[in-house]
């Protein structure tokens, strides 16, 4: 493997293929997902174009994890072949100058051909923003769940710590996803939460935000979306966090509670080994409360 | 004055009048600002259409602030008379079936006749949200303001202290500003960012979310958008904060920075005397980053 440098982009010969990756963020509400379809307006699709119009070449990208229609991303990565030689920071402002304006490239760079945005993916990161409150979203419409009830932090808590390591999570998978093994290895759920003021004598609000960040080796098709439809259930009492294990062992999709809205599902993005030297974040992931 | 119970509504007189307030919360980005207009699709248009369909009644209602086009309304005030009596939560849950999925009411109270959304209110804040990136807004499009360069907190406190107090504030007042005077009282400008992560070994991203906070008695119309077009200048460097004085004493709107997008604006709400027992905020306060 060869070392990663500033001037790796510099140093490629040109008529010799070179491998970038991108980092790329997007709102996915007005969306079909990411992947590529025949009926269009997906995000692959829009990006593909932009790389098209800004090299007047074919180029054909590969994603560290394909979202659902509504899903949004902070930091997609991808990675294409090109024989064209620019510095990083003209693929950024050249591709974003032909996108939407809900879909914009954060960084690229040059990579060492044996990168592969899924493949050399060690694990990946989701958030799923969810507004607590007797009246539902508007200001963040599309882009945030929603539950009526007040939830209960502990209860949801225990549930999570139940889903952690190593599982076969088959009560969890849609039945259209094509992973070769529902056996995936969750490392980490944080929940969070804004303040949420009581009722006071100058007026009551009961409402807040809800974050829960999931991380894994990989995601089955819906896995996170099933989660949460699950955790909710136990956070707004409906079934005791103990269930949480019956649904895992049942090996059933039946088990598990119905899918959660995707609006506030966010890919945070791949992680990869250091020696990359990738970004591991971008500013959007403060846009999240 | 009479006192405020959560009775209000039940005590009314069937056939006398009530006096109801409504705290509503929009995504500006799709609407022609506040104000009704002939050609429509503004935000009371769909709010009294809303109202008109739930009372089966024409309801015109009278606002704390009217905000421009792509300004979006964190919680906006308005106040109606009606002869229908119902539960306040009847009029939130009613209002709402019938309101498009981004703009929501947050809370309904009935009130004194002599309340009035706009006369009543002591003060109204307005935050404004700012990407610092050298890459434009994407996931957050369209709901906050953008500048390339890093700023200099210092230097806009300063700039900012200039502004505060009573002044006449001609020089950031638009042309087509229908208030009486241009003497308003600035009280408070609160100045908050992200953390702004600077280069790293894994790679680096220059960028943050900025978040201005301003409360005055009253705004002229475009007020808070031409300040934050020249503290940003001052913020960039090309000008010092001592300029933002000179401006001031100009009275004249040529002297001050280009006037700033509507992207980032966002109407927090007006301040009322504690004894109309409103609530003070909404969960969309905590949306902002």
């Amino acid at each position: 493997m060869r070392g990663v440098s500033p001037d790796a982009s510099q140093a490629a010969h040109p008529g010799l293929p070179t491998r970038v990756a991108l980092g790329v963020s997007y709102n996915g509400q007005r969306y079909n997902g990411w992947q590529s379809q025949p009926s269009g307006n997906t995000v692959q699709d829009h990006l593909e174009a932009a790389l098209g119009r800004f090299t007047t070449q074919q180029v054909s990208t590969l994603c560290a994890g394909r979202t659902d229609a509504g899903v949004h991303g902070l930091m997609q990565v991808v990675h294409f072949d090109t024989t064209l030689v620019r510095p990083d920071a003209s693929w950024v402002r050249g591709t974003n100058a032909f996108l939407p304006q809900d879909i914009a490239v954060q960084w690229a760079r040059a990579v060492p051909s044996g990168f592969h945005a899924r493949a050399s993916a060690v694990a990946r990161r989701y958030a799923y923003v969810l507004l607590q409150s007797p009246v539902r979203p508007s200001v963040e419409a599309g882009r945030v769940g929603w539950v009526f009830n007040a939830l209960n932090e502990d209860a949801m808590r225990q549930a999570a710590l139940r889903l952690l390591g190593e599982h076969d999570f088959t009560s969890f998978r849609a039945s259209a996803c094509q992973a070769k093994s529902p056996v995936k290895t969750l490392q980490r759920i944080d929940i969070t939460r804004t303040p949420c003021p009581r009722a006071s004598a100058a007026g009551e609000f009961d409402a807040c935000y809800w974050r829960f960040e999931f991380e894994a080796n990989a995601f089955l098709h819906h896995m996170i979306r099933n989660i949460m439809g699950s955790l909710v259930a136990v956070g707004k009492g409906t079934k005791p966090p103990s269930w949480i294990s019956e649904v895992l062992d049942a090996h059933s999709r039946d088990a598990a509670a119905p899918t959660f809205s995707p609006d506030g599902l966010y890919f945070q993005g791949p992680v990869y080994a250091p020696q990359w030297g990738l970004p591991g974040r971008t500013a959007a992931y403060d846009w999240l409360p």
